[in-house]
């Protein structure tokens, strides 16, 4: 009993950064969602790693946390109520992750419609918290 | 002039993964191309890791080598000449990297029109060779 006991503790060992990876990006990912619905995009930028990269279909590129901010802001103009479902995160070493999931959004105005997408979020490890540091997505879920 | 050289040599060896990660990304980029361009689809399958996904805009995510060529295959049928400029390699640890780039190709048909976009790939070594592990991109560059 004490050598399954073992196995199952160095199991767990090796298991558990994906596991923890994945649990602390849901709560940062469920952060992002809470400071959009409440329309405070610099809590959403402060999300993201300072140089951090955003890439929005149909326009160019986003350097920066306040870019992005500003980016995200711009967008709520348009749409409302993201969702977003973490599918796979797979650690990169201690300070890296790469994240693969689908979202779900409405578009505002007077016949709202629904977009469903897919996304990868490469994540670094700031000090003790995750940031979104490469954000892209795309439609079609 | 000593202490000169051995600041030069420290710091190339702290660049040296980058520079080297990006020729590296560079060089099968190179390759991904020109097995396009061929039609060699096992070709362009074989760039990427076992269990790779692939996130075309308007379509569901296409997960492993096999499907990803397919993909590929399929959209050959409606689009040529793929060019592809690497802007930044963040090395992710010894055996990752995070690939930003844009891309261009030309839509078949009476009037080719051209198409320009964005990516992301996350890349993954797997013994001396550097596979696409996440390859996600959208319009607008």
């Amino acid at each position: 009993m004490r050598r399954i006991g073992l196995v199952i503790a160095f199991l767990s060992v090796l298991a558990a950064p994906a596991f923890a990876q994945k649990a602390e990006i849901e709560t940062v990912n469920a952060k992002w969602v809470d400071f959009f619905n409440k329309g405070d995009f610099a809590g959403v930028a402060s999300l993201y790693t300072k140089d951090a990269t955003a890439f929005p279909p149909g326009s160019s590129m986003v350097k920066g946390r306040a870019a992005i901010g500003t980016m995200w802001k711009d967008m709520a103009e348009k749409v409302t109520d993201p969702q977003v479902i973490t599918l796979d995160v797979k650690p990169l070493g201690p300070s890296a992750a790469r994240e693969i999931g689908t979202f779900s959004l409405k578009t505002k105005g007077p016949t709202p419609q629904a977009v469903t997408g897919k996304y990868v979020v490469v994540w670094e490890k700031v000090g003790a918290d995750w940031k979104l540091a490469a954000d892209i997505w795309n439609e079609g879920k």
